[in-house]
């Protein structure tokens, strides 16, 4: 077998796997959205075996053969080319998967997804006593996937790196220490303005029929494709990018809030549009899949707060909001409505924070999960750490566990060294935006018109396209033309509330 | 191994194959109700992706080796055993795929996905011509199809055997033909008859919204779990059993024609109720699974009409009904609304044919099938042997072939064979409902309080329960104590119908 016949059954190999993760895709979308209760058994059955052949295909000592027979060949000898990257993915992903035993992979496949329904029902009845053997459950067998992946320094880099390649938790905390001693004085400032803008505009009634046409109008304006998508309803939103031709967001409604949804679609549609200009010919291989999550959620929140939450957009949609909400919005002053939006002050729910505390709610939870992986906070110690912690970062505690310990679905599906992508995402999302005004000049104009198509090119022809051709660190270089750091978002916030909270 | 190990292990690779199948279902519900348009060409890779998967492990020789150590061992001494049922149909499910060749599987499936498409654009465009290539092609397939798998007397019985085990074209001949002839007076009397109910007031405005909700109501009312299951809308009404604890219905809403989504959501949720007491423990495996295609219709014909159409379910369902739809039942009598839900009259199109007429369309597609598979009756002969033969059972000539031998999707997706089972579905519910009569005395006035715990206990008691323990002749026997019979039905025609027309 030559060189060039290896690395093409890689790729059919590593498509069939693909394939086969699309139906899992597919089948995880439906358990969010229709599933009747009762089918949660045989889906954990239908995951897991799904799961199970997944692994098996994927650790085959077959794909380590072919491997080796490609690597140091010309097939790769261009490092930059889209062989070399894919055959450097799936080595990666290859030696990960190896090391897993399948009997782990496939208790993890069955216990997440019987914890999902644990959490949803405990969530709902703030019952964190009914959860907590599931997500004991889960720690364990997390700290044996981690194990069993190996690692240098903390059990937890064995987790991140599955979601943010290279990345550590080392790395990590000094980041965020610093993100959080400079929004500190920050969030004080505004905390201490006598400006306070006025939410009340945002908590009138929304009817959910046109909050529906509003947030898919707004999609679509921004690049959502709906032949290739759809846009449902679930309790904790998501995207998931099938494959080509499908990739599905949810969001949640609330009749009396207009951000819930409104914000949650552009996230989500973020996310999407990241998937649907993944390019087509590469799907089932590393150069057609999203690079990390740390820049899948720069998508999201570039959308849904750099353009969404900037006076430009809303110069274009306000006068569409008023008209789909003539009672909610009479009265209301572009100017208030734009404060509205961008109101910054500590609260208990992470997916409704604002821009400058979200990264708090990241911290206090990239905090408990280093302490639940390194054995120094138990599960069922949990409530009583994340309550005095989030006092501590945010003035505030839960008043029972569902707005505590219990908000987030992440645990429950296995998700531990997922959050400090969120947290990476702002980073990555200030640091591209700037880029792109520097590059895209009058782009404020271009969104005051309801148009997004330049910025969504850059995104595509910078981002997007390139897939897991370069490591994230490379991609933000290559886009930006400096290494990932903080100060770009620091500067970003800076500019944005000073004159909005008369605080310097 | 031991016999039992044996056993044991054919379970186990039975119910893997049945997961895989019951994720394909999942995608196969997905395609119809929610999939973006652009996500179809990554489906047809999905389905075709698991039915190989599936197609590899039920085909695969150690099946073969295992059922050989189990066959006239201990294991399956007691003939009434789960496991000697279990062993006996896995046995006949193994021999007829171990005998088609995979070039002809493979064949049947590229084939019938073209032909269905084809089969669209003809019936649309009333294009025989362009259909007829395709269906050539899929009677050549399904000639070699029944070839390879063998048979006695006809080849149809090869074909008729997947659907409808140990049935014969012999058989279901015998007794169309005496069905016909029982028939064909009842209906000429009832054409002859001056009274005819005004269908008037199923043509009047049923808000969509609230048509679900009744319909909805109305398969709670008769035992669908909406916690194991969901109904939704699609262009053509199905029921999926995706396995236990989830099983989805569909129905499709006119908002002029109240009958389209009301009985249509009964007879889907005739299918459901038997999917959802089949026996959890038995899942994957024979005796978890429905006993045959008649069976199975038979559920949905009997609570679509045994039970649906009949005055006792509208003794209760009448004021609801009114008081649902207040406009459209306006001045509208229960004895007018019952007349008009039982109008019986020749019509061109089967779905929409009343339950006398509708054995008339099945005879008709039986009569085709046989002379196609024999070879006695040319493809390009159909249309006109379809026309005559509509003429002298229905006294109708079809105007186009969209309304003749175009009108059903069945042949284009290589189900010949498949139409018997509607009729046989037909005669067993009528013989199930008499025998239920008997050993539950008063269970007219059941319905009538909106009670049908007792009748659904007694199907699943008596069908549900068993899965393919027996094969459906014998079900039939042990159910109501005598063979499948044509008498059950004509009787209850006969004595539905005779007073509602004034004839006897």
């Amino acid at each position: 077998m030559t060189a060039a016949d290896a690395y093409a059954e890689l790729v059919r190999r590593s498509r069939e796997v693909s394939t086969l993760n699309s139906c899992a895709a597919v089948l995880g979308w439906d358990q969010q959205t229709y599933m009747p209760p009762n089918g949660a058994g045989l889906r954990g059955d239908q995951m897991a075996l799904l799961a199970g052949l997944t692994h098996a295909k994927a650790t085959d000592p077959k794909v380590g053969e072919l491997l080796a027979a490609v690597e140091g060949t010309d097939v790769v000898a261009d490092a930059e080319s889209v062989e070399a990257a894919n055959v450097r993915e799936l080595r990666r992903g290859y030696d990960r998967s190896a090391k897993l035993p399948p009997r782990l992979v496939e208790e993890l496949a069955r216990v997440t997804t019987q914890a999902q329904q644990a959490w949803q029902q405990a969530k709902k009845a703030s019952d964190y006593p009914a959860f907590r053997p599931w997500l004991e459950k889960v720690v364990k067998l997390k700290c044996e996937e981690a194990d069993a992946v190996g690692y240098k320094a903390h059990r937890y880099d064995a987790l991140l790196d599955e979601y943010e390649p290279g990345a550590t938790a080392a790395e990590i905390t000094t980041l965020f220490a610093g993100l959080t001693a400079e929004l500190a004085p920050l969030i004080r400032k505004i905390a201490d303005s006598p400006t306070k803008p006025d939410r009340g505009p945002l908590e009138r009634e929304y009817p959910l029929d046109r909050q529906k046409l509003f947030a898919e109008s707004a999609a679509a304006a921004i690049g959502f494709d709906f032949a290739a998508g759809r846009l449902d309803t679930t309790s904790h939103p998501f995207c998931t990018g099938i494959g080509p031709g499908d990739c599905r967001i949810t969001t949640r409604y609330n009749p009396r809030f207009f951000s819930e949804a409104f914000f949650g679609t552009l996230h989500e549609t973020g996310h999407a549009l990241y998937e649907q200009n993944l390019l087509r010919e590469h799907f089932g291989t590393p150069a057609g899949w999203a690079c990390s999550l740390g820049i899948h959620e720069s998508q999201s929140r570039l959308w849904e707060n750099q353009v969404g939450r900037g006076r430009p957009f809303w110069d274009h949609f306000f006068p569409r909001l008023k008209q789909t909400f003539p009672v909610a919005i009479d009265g209301v002053t572009p100017d208030a409505f734009y404060s509205a939006v961008n109101d910054v002050r500590p609260s208990l729910i992470r997916v409704e924070a604002d821009e400058a505390t979200y990264n708090l709610h990241v911290a206090l939870r990239f905090e408990m999960e280093l302490g639940l992986l390194s054995g120094d906070l138990s599960v069922a110690d949990l409530p009583g750490a994340w309550n005095e912690r989030t006092q501590s970062l945010l003035g505030l505690t839960p008043p029972d566990d569902a707005r505590g310990c219990l908000q987030d679905i992440h645990w429950s599906f296995g998700g531990l060294g997922y959050f400090p992508t969120y947290t990476l995402g702002n980073l990555y999302a200030a640091q591209f935006m700037a880029a792109a005004r520097d590059q895209l000049p009058g782009l404020d104009d271009d969104f005051r018109r309801g148009e997004f198509g330049r910025l969504r090119g850059w995104l595509t022809e910078n981002v997007h396209r390139h897939g897991q051709r370069y490591r994230p660190g490379e991609l933000c270089r290559r886009a930006t033309g400096t290494p990932l750091s903080a100060e770009p978002f620091v500067r970003y916030l800076t500019e944005k509330f000073a004159p909005l909270y008369g605080v310097c």
